[in-house]
C-alpha cells in the first residue's frame, strides 16, 4: 500500500512518463578521462538520476567509482576524481528502477579476464537477457547482480576468441534487443550499437581523442566536435597504440538492416539541444505542437506548457495556431530527495509539491495545456484539477504524441499495460472524462513522423521503432512469455 | 583564492544575480502545524537553501527542529515531522550568506523567558543590529550565534512589558531595518512588519485558522485563502483561547509612515506566481520585457530567455517586439550539490555546468538575450561566448531592470560595491565590450516602476524601495560605518 | 517501556554502578594546545564517553569543537585538530546523563563578553543551578541548553567585576555544591575547585607550561610533571605576558574549610594508575580488597573478580585470603554502540553480550566474586546466575565498599532512592537471596575510610564526602525540594 | 611513509601481535536465525572487527546483510534483523588485512546455482587459492572479489555433482590449505575442517538444532550444548525436511590424517574461556605462565602482565614463581576508532593511547612483564621504556611463547619474515638490548606443548601446526612461489 502509494506521488512529481534507463560516455587517450567522462556524465544526467559509475585505467591498473545519487553530488569532488586517474575512460548514469537499488547493480561492471581487464557499460535492454542468463548459470556461471551487463561480460569471459575485441563481438552477436554499449581494455575502447539502433550512440572527438556518448549534448559541454552516429549494428573498435596514436576500426554487421530509432527519444528522452539520429530534438518537439496544433485546433485564450516536457511542443502549438503562449504553470525546482516515503499528509498535496497554478495567467481564461505525453494519466488528472482550482474557464490538453498502448522491452520502463491510459478507458472522450478536461486530444503517429522526419510512417518499412503506440515490435522477444521468471531467480534481497 | 574562485563558479551557476536571506512561514490552531509549515517552507524554498528550521507546540512542550538543506530533504520524512507535534508552528528557509553555515544560526530562535517560551524567525536586515548587539553584550547579554534575530530575544526577555506580546512589541519598536518577523508562544502567532514594508508578509487563512507567510505561494500550496497583506509597520497577534477559538488583534504604528516595497522581489526574488503587493509577480515581469522592448528595441531574429530569472520579461519582450521567442539556452536541473569545491578542471566548465546553448536556435542567428538583472556581469560574459561559440550572428542583451551600483542592508546579499559591474565600468559600452555582446541595454528605472506600478517613479515619495539602483536608501543606516567591527565580535569558529 | 528495559540492559553492560559526568583538561602557552587536550580528554575518557569538546584561542580568534562520542574517534583526526590552532585550550568530556543528548549541552560553553570571550568547562554539579538559572530567567537571561555550567556563564556575563578572573570568581562565588571548574580568556587559564574540594582537580606543568586536570593520569599520558592538587576553595589564575612569560596566581576562600573528597572516586571513578589527593587508587582499591576480606572472611577455592572495577580489590582479597585470584569471568571487549534499543532477543542475552563464565576456573569450585560496589544489584543476580551455569559449588559476593542508600547532587548519577538496592530489601540476608549468592557481605565505612586514607571516620568532622553511604551530605541543598521543577523549564526538545 | 607509520601505531596499540583473519557461525531449524548468528558472532568478534556478514534463508528467499565495523554496532539493531528473517542462517566476522577493505569482500559470499542458491563463509587461508584463480579465470569466470572464498564458490558452481552438497565437497576436495568452512543452501547448513584441522570449529545444538561455530564462546552466549569438534577432513551436511526434522550426515576423508591444530589459537587467538580441540584455552596460557617460569626464573619484585594476552601467563607465572602478581599496566578501554590516520602529534604518544603504567605498583620495583608472543617487537620496546619511565629498578621480559621465525599460510596475518624480531637480530642477548629490557626470555616450544597438550613434541609426528616457530609447514604451499603474481590479477581499485 505504502509503496504504491509513494509511487503515485512519483509519478506526479516526475510527471508521469516514461524514463529510459540509462546514458554512457567513454573517451580514449585524454589525460582527463575521468573529469570528461563526470562532465559527459551530467550532460546526460537526464537519462537516468539513481547512480553513476566510472572505469578508468591509468597504464597500469585499472581503477572503478560508483556512487548512488547525482553526478555533480560526487564526482566533481576532487577526492573522488583523484581516485579515478587514466587516459581510457568509460562511465554510465542510471535510472530508479524498481527493486534493487544497490551499488552492485550500478555500471561499468569489470571482469578480470585471462587477456586482461574489461568493463563494460550499457544503455538499452535484451529481449534475451533472461535466457542467456539462465543457460549461464546451468553452466556454472555465477551472477552478482541482476542486470544484464552481466550477461555479457560471462559471454565475453567465455569466449574463445582471442583479443578482447573479438571476444566483446562474439558476445554482443549473441545478444538481442536494443543497445548502445561501450566498453574499455588496458589499451581500447570499444562502442557497439544494436542491429536497428533503437538506442542512440554517437561519436565525437577533442583534441583528436575518440569520445563516443549517449547524445550530443555530452559533447557540448566539453566542447567536442560532433563526428558521426555510431550506425546501428556497427561495433567501432579504438585503440591507443604504444606511440600515443590511436587507431580506429569499423566492424559493420554481416547483413545489414535499415536504422530504426526509438521515437520517443524524440518525443521525450533526448535532451532539447541534442542532435539525434542527425535532427535537431527541439526542433522536433516544436515540429509536433505546430502538426498537433493543424491536427487538433481549439479556440482559446492561452497556451500553456505542462513542464518541462511539453514546453517545446507549446511554444509550436502557440506559433502554429496564433494563441498567446504563457507559463500558467510554475515548476519548484526545489523538489527534496526524500520525498520517496513522505507521510500521507505530504503525499495528499501530491503535484502541488512540484508545480504551482500561475492564477495571473489562467483566471477566467480559455486553457489550452500542451504535454509530451500521457502513461496513466494520473497527473494530468490532478494538473487539471489545479488549473481550474486557479480559475480557468476551459481546460483542453493536447499531447505532442500518440496514444500508448503496448509495453517496451528495449530500456524504457513502462507501467504494466492495464495501468496505461489508453487501456483503461474504451474512448478518447472516456479518456478526458476521466482527466476532467473539456477536450483531449493526441498526436497521430503520421503526425508524429512528419515532425520528426519529415515523411509520414511507411508501414512496411517503419523507419522508427514504435511500438509502444503501434504494437509494431521491431525484434523478436524471447524472454517475454517467461518474464514473471525474472523474480524466481532473483532470489536475494541484500544492500550489498 | 580557492574559496574566490569557487564563489566565481557559485556565481554562474546562480546567474550571477542577488540572493535573498529568508522565507517564513507560520499557523495557529490548525492540528497539522508542522506539516502545513513544511508545505510553506517548500513553497517558499527559493528565497533560501541553506538550512531550514520548524518550532512547533503542542499544548505542553515546544518542539525544535533544524536542518541544513532542502526542506524536503527532511521535512516530508515521517520520523522528523512525528518529532514536531503542535497546533502552533512557525518555520523559516535560510539562504546560504557567506561566513558561518552552522544550525545554530538556523531559526527560529527559541528562548524560554519568566513568561514562557517565545521562538522568533524574520526575514529581512536590521540597520542596527549591531549596535543593539554591543549594547547587549555590554549588558551582560551572552549570544549564541551571529544571527540579528538573537537581538530581537534579547530585548523581548529584558522588556518590563507584562506579556510576551508587549515583550516582543517593545523589542521590535527598537529594531530598524526592514523585516518581516514572526513570534510564537504558548498561545500566540505573532506577525510584524518593519515600518515602511521592505519585505513582504501575507495574512492567509486555512479552515478558518490564521496563516502568515512570506508570499502568497505558500498559501496556494496548501489550499489555503489569501486574506490581505500585514500592514507596514503593522503588529498582528493572534491568539488561541481556551475554547479553542481565536482572537487577532491588530497594533498599528503611531506613526504610519507609507509602503515601500522592495523592487527586487519584483524583479526577481518572489516567485512568478506569487501576488506581492496586490500585483502579480508574473505580470510584473512580462511588462518589465514590454517596456524594455519599447526602450531598447533590436532588430534581431529570435527572443532567448537567460534562465531561470530572464523567462518572463523575455516572454514580454517577444510579444511587445514581434520576434519569434524560442529556447536558445538549455538549464540542466540536475546541478548536484558538490559543486562548492570542485576540481581546477571541472570549474573551468564553469556556467556549461548548469546551462547549454541549443545551437538549433542559434546558429546564424542574431540572438537578444533577456535577462532578469545583471549583478558582476561574470555569468553574462561566459552565456555570451556560449552563444556565440553556438554560432550566433549577432548577440543583443537586454536586461529587464536597471543598472546596480549600491549595496543593499535590508536583508538581500549584495557583494561589494567595487564588484558590481555598474561601477566597474564607466559606460554602457564598456560594459558591452567587456561582456562581449553586440548591444547591452538596461530598463530605465521609470520603465520598472511603470512595470510593477503603473506609474513612473515619485522622486519625492518613491513608491518603492529602489536605493540599489538609485542610492536611496529608505532608512538611516546606524551600523552602516562600523561594518567592519562585525567580524570583531564573532570572534568564533565553530561547528557546534 | 521500551526505554525501561534498554535502559536495564545498559545496566548490566555497564555494570550497573554509579557514574561520574565529567572530566577536564586545559593548557597555557603550549603551541600544540588542542593536541594536548586531546590526549589529556583520552586519558579522562573514563570520566565519560557521550561528548567532548575544546576550546582554543590562537592569539586572535578562539576556535570551538564538540562531538558526540569518543575523543579518539574524533579528536585524533587531522582535518579536526586543524581546526583548533591555538595555545590556550581547555577541553572537556561528558557522561551520557539521561534526557537531551545534544550538542548544545555539551562543554566547554563560549560568551563572548564586553572584556573579550569567555570559556568554561567544569565537572560535578552545582546544589543551587536551578535556583539561580530561575534568577537570571526572571532578569532577562536566555538560556539555550540544560547544562549549570550556562548560569556560571550569565553571572559572569552580568558581573560589574573590571576583569574577567574577578568576573569569574564573582560568579562562581554565588554558586554551591561540589565542582571542579576550568575557564579560559585571550590570556587566561583559570582553574577552580570548590569549598570542600569535592571533585579532584590537579595542577600539572609541560615545558614549563601549566596544565590543570581531572586526574593525574591525564599528566601522564602526556608526559607531563604532577605539581599539586588545586585546593578546595581555591581559584588559580595563569596568565600569558605579552613576553610570553606566564604568571601564576593563587585566590584562596576567606575562611578556609577542611577538604573531604568524593570518596567515590576511590572506590569507582578515577582510574587506578592515578593519585587522587596524594593516594594511589589502585592502591586504596587494593586496601579495601584486604580489609574486605578481613572483615568478611569465606572458605572458598577462587578468588574471581567482577570486571574491570572489582578486579584490584581482589587482587587484594586474594592476597589477604590466601585463595587463590582466577579471570573466571571474561568480558568481551567489543561491545559496540548501537546496544541502545537492541530486539527484545538480543536484550534477553543481558549481561553475557559483555561477560561470560570461564568454565574451567569456576566449575565444581566454591567462588568468591568481588566487585567494587552494588547499587541495584541487577547485574549482581545475573552474574550469580551466570557463574551458577558453568557450574559453581559456592557463589559469595564481597562487595569492596559498604551499602549505598542515598543520592548524590554533586556530579554523580545516581537512580531514584527506591532503586537502590540497600532501600529494597530490610536486610542483607534479604539482599543476598534476591541476588541469589550464597553469602552477601559489604566493606564497612570504617574499612573502607582506613583502606584510603589510613584513619577510621571522623563522625565529627568526616576526612571525606560521603553521603550515599552515609545521609551525611557535606554541603546545604538548596534545589532539592524542587528538583521536580527542574523539567518544567527544560520545555524544549530539540535536536538543535 | 605515512602509511606506514600509522600502521606502526596500530601495530602499537594492538600490541603488536599475530591476526586471525575470521570467525564463523551457522545454525539450522531456528526461528531466531539471524540473531542467534549475530550473538555467536559478537562472541567471535575477537577473530576479526573489520566487518561482519549474515545471510538467512526464510523458506522463500536469501536474504543478506553486510555491515563494515563491529557486530555489536549493527546487527543488534531491529531495523538490520528484520531484514534477515529464517531459519538457516550463516554469519562471518573478519580481520581488517592490509588492501582492499571493501563490502565485496565480506563474506558470507552467494551464489545462484542452477540447483539453487549458495552461501559460502570461511576462516582460514588456501595454499592452492591463486592457482585455482588462475585457472578459472582462464576457463571464463569471472571474479568480483579478492577473497578465495570465491574460488571455492566458482567450482561449486561449475560442479558436475548433482546435489549442493555433493557440490560443495567436491569443490573443497580440490582445495589445499588450513579452513574451517559453512556452507547453506535452501534446506542445508553444511561444516567443513581441512584435512589436518588447522583452523577450530566446533558443533553445539541449541533446542534440539544444530550449530556450528569457530570456538565454544559462541555456544555459550546463546547458552548451547557443546557437542563435539568437527574432526579434521571432515564434512557435516545437517539438512531440514519437509517435517521440520533435521537429518545429520557426516563425510569423512577417505584417507585420513592425524589433527594438527594451529597452535596460535592456544597462544593468542581464542578467547580464554573458549575449549579448543578440548582443551581449555585459559589454562593453557597459565601453564604456559608455569612452564615459563620454570625455564626463565627471574629475581624481581612483582609480575606485571602485558595486556590483555599476557594476563593468565603472567598469573600462571606468578603463582608458579611465588612472585606477586600486579597490574603495572592499565589498559585505556575507550581507544577511539579514528586512530588509523591520526596527526603526528597525536602518533607519537604511540602506545600510551592505549596503555599506561601504574606508578605506585612499579616505582622502585624489579618488574617481570609476562607477554604472550612478540611479533616485530616494535610495542614491547615503547612498553619498556614507560615501566622504565615510571621508576622501575629492572625490568624482564617474559614471553609464554618460542620466537617466531616463519610466516603463515593458513589464515594468520603475518608481517614479512623480515620484520620478525626473530629475525632482525642474531641472538637473544641482541634482542634484549634492543626492546631495552634487563633480561628476555622466551617460552621452549617443548614448554609450549607440553602447556596445551601435555606432552612434549613429536619431532616426527608433531601434534600441532607450529611452522612460525619451527619452519615446519603441514602442507605444500602451491602458491608460495609466485605469492608476487596476486597483485598482478588484483589490478582493479574500487569501493563498490
Amino acid at each position: 500500500m505504502n509503496q504504491s502509494h509513494s509511487s503515485t506521488l512519483n509519478d506526479e512529481l516526475d510527471g508521469d512518463t516514461l524514463h529510459e534507463e540509462c546514458g554512457v560516455f567513454g573517451v580514449l587517450g585524454h589525460p582527463d578521462g575521468a573529469t570528461l567522462t563526470a562532465l559527459g556524465l551530467h550532460a546526460l544526467q537526464h537519462r537516468g538520476q539513481e547512480a553513476a559509475g566510472i572505469v578508468t585505467f591509468d597504464g597500469k591498473q585499472f581503477h572503478m567509482e560508483k556512487r548512488m545519487g547525482l553526478v555533480g553530488d560526487h564526482y566533481t569532488d576532487p577526492a573522488t576524481l583523484a581516485k579515478l586517474p587514466g587516459f581510457i575512460s568509460i562511465g554510465h548514469t542510471r535510472y530508479s528502477t524498481t527493486g534493487e537499488v544497490a551499488l552492485r547493480n550500478v555500471q561499468p561492471l569489470f571482469a578480470e579476464l585471462e587477456v586482461g581487464g574489461i568493463a563494460v557499460a550499457h544503455n538499452g535492454n535484451f529481449t534475451n537477457g533472461l535466457t542467456m542468463r539462465r543457460m549461464l548459470i546451468a553452466d556454472g556461471a555465477i551472477f552478482q547482480a541482476t542486470s544484464d551487463t552481466e550477461v555479457v561480460l560471462h559471454l565475453i569471459a567465455r569466449s574463445k576468441q582471442a583479443t578482447s575485441s573479438d571476444r566483446f563481438i562474439d558476445a554482443i552477436r549473441q545478444m538481442e534487443g536494443g543497445y548502445s554499449m561501450l566498453a574499455m581494455t588496458r589499451t581500447k575502447l570499444i562502442a557497439a550499437r544494436d542491429p536497428i539502433g533503437i538506442r542512440p550512440l554517437v561519436m565525437g572527438e577533442l583534441d583528436g581523442k575518440p569520445i563516443f556518448c549517449s547524445e550530443t549534448c555530452a559533447l557540448d559541454i566539453i566542447g567536442a566536435k560532433y563526428i558521426r552516429d555510431v550506425e546501428n549494428g556497427e561495433v567501432i573498435i579504438c585503440e591507443i597504440q604504444s606511440d600515443g596514436s590511436i587507431t580506429i576500426d569499423s566492424r559493420k554487421a554481416d547483413q545489414p538492416k535499415p536504422e530504426r530509432l526509438c521515437l520517443f527519444e524524440y518525443v521525450y528522452f533526448a535532451r532539447p539541444d541534442s542532435v539525434v539520429g542527425g535532427r535537431s530534438v527541439y526542433t522536433a518537439r516544436k515540429n509536433m505542437g505546430i502538426n498537433l496544433a493543424k491536427e487538433a485546433p481549439v479556440d482559446a485564450d492561452v497556451v500553456v506548457p505542462v513542464p518541462d516536457g511539453g514546453t517545446p511542443a507549446a511554444l509550436g502549438f502557440a506559433q502554429a495556431s496564433g494563441i498567446p503562449f504563457e507559463y500558467g504553470i510554475i515548476r519548484n525546482h526545489y523538489v527534496g530527495r526524500t520525498f520517496i516515503e513522505p507521510t500521507q499528509q505530504i503525499r495528499a498535496f501530491g503535484v502541488k509539491l512540484k508545480h504551482s497554478a500561475n492564477r495571473a495567467m489562467i483566471e477566467g481564461k480559455r486553457v489550452v495545456l500542451v504535454d509530451d505525453s500521457i502513461v496513466r494519466g494520473t497527473t494530468s488528472l490532478k494538473i487539471v484539477q489545479m488549473i481550474r482550482d486557479a480559475g480557468a474557464r476551459e481546460v483542453h490538453i493536447r499531447v505532442a504524441s500518440p496514444m500508448i498502448y503496448f509495453p517496451d522491452f528495449y530500456g524504457i520502463d513502462t507501467p504494466d499495460a492495464d495501468k496505461l491510459l489508453a487501456n483503461q478507458y474504451s474512448s478518447l472522450q472516456a479518456m478526458c472524462d476521466y482527466i476532467g478536461a473539456d477536450s483531449l486530444e493526441f498526436l497521430s503517429i503520421d503526425g508524429l513522423y512528419r515532425a520528426v522526419g519529415g515523411a509520414s510512417r511507411d508501414a512496411a518499412n517503419p523507419q522508427f521503432t514504435d511500438h509502444y503506440f503501434t504494437g509494431d515490435y521491431p525484434t523478436r522477444l524471447l524472454d517475454n512469455d517467461s518474464t514473471s521468471n525474472v523474480r524466481k531467480l532473483a532470489v536475494m534481497a541484500s544492500n550489498g
